[in-house]
């Protein structure tokens, strides 16, 4: 998607070569009008696919998951916590997740109650690298038995293995921006 | 605003006198729909102030606060995090937060960059209880220089002293549906 590689070209930092900030626009100070553009990339390469619900995990991926929803219809948006609070009680689906940013492990959970047998899912996040996370939602999505329609990624850093191995394993992931490529030196470098 | 007191009253569970569950709509699963209409609201009810960004914190304030965005002409959101990660260095504005919810003190913090002296802010955010989040907040706003419009609440317990001390300071806070008291047995009361 033209529009975003655009604006990490402009707006995104590269440190060394593996991390990328991206705070100025898309996950801590928020362009909503873009993840309003990017919601409906989302909705043309899932043409013809009902989704009932969005899945995402906090908090970068809230933002760019409810600007999205609207063109799914304004499917309502359900993320998955980091931990257990005091308001969530009772069943819930869980999974494991490693997170190489923090370095540490995080259980993720979604009340059983807001993902349902019948619901056809798209999981939305903002990075796709070594795909832990991800790993960790379509967990929640087969444990729940609904149906994984597929994963709108934002930014998928393609050397990384996240995005090749669950793609593989059969699991359909749209990425709006895949980097191939980055350095401090020689900037970012976009799959064609 | 009626329709978020009917919601309020439909799906949400009362736990005791103090817990108010808001998980199905508000903020684990999110109806964008009634988001959007509550961004409206607040635009009216601040007619004619000029806002240039809207500040909240993670998590359940983001998904309100950017549907909201689009009645502020899609001005930027910034989400205040409540720790630091290993991908936000450099300069921040900081403020201490005591969670009742959770029982521990948090640090919530933005980078210098995304809050400036020229900026007009609006404050989002889903509750307003004893007022301790939104004191941060403000305090990050006083702090950066900006000009703090308001703040724009969902969800306010009148019974709790967060609302009545900060508008006493001479904050303005416009929440859209105002619990005076609530109850297992007796149900929701709302502020007339």
């Amino acid at each position: 998607m033209k529009l975003l590689e655009d604006r990490i070209k402009s707006d995104g930092v590269v440190i060394g070569t593996e991390i990328l900030k991206v705070g100025a626009f898309l996950n801590q100070q928020m362009d909503v009008a873009l993840f309003r553009e990017m919601g409906r990339e989302w909705r043309k390469l899932y043409d013809g696919e009902t989704v009932t619900k969005i899945l995402t995990v906090e908090a970068s991926g809230i933002a760019i998951a409810c600007m999205a929803a609207e063109a799914f219809g304004d499917c309502p948006v359900v993320f998955a916590k980091k931990t257990k609070t005091r308001n969530v009680a009772g069943d819930v689906y869980s999974a494991s997740v490693y997170s190489f940013t923090h370095m540490v492990m995080n259980e993720v959970i979604v009340p059983k109650e807001y993902l349902q047998p019948g619901d056809r899912v798209l999981i939305i996040d903002d990075f796709l690298a070594n795909g832990e996370a991800l790993r960790g939602l379509i967990s929640i999505v087969k444990e729940s038995g609904a149906a994984l329609v597929g994963c709108g990624i934002a930014i998928e850093k393609t050397f990384q293995p996240g995005g090749a191995s669950l793609r593989e394993e059969g699991i359909r992931i749209e990425s709006l921006a895949k980097i191939r490529a980055m350095s401090e030196d020689t900037g970012i470098v976009f799959e064609k």
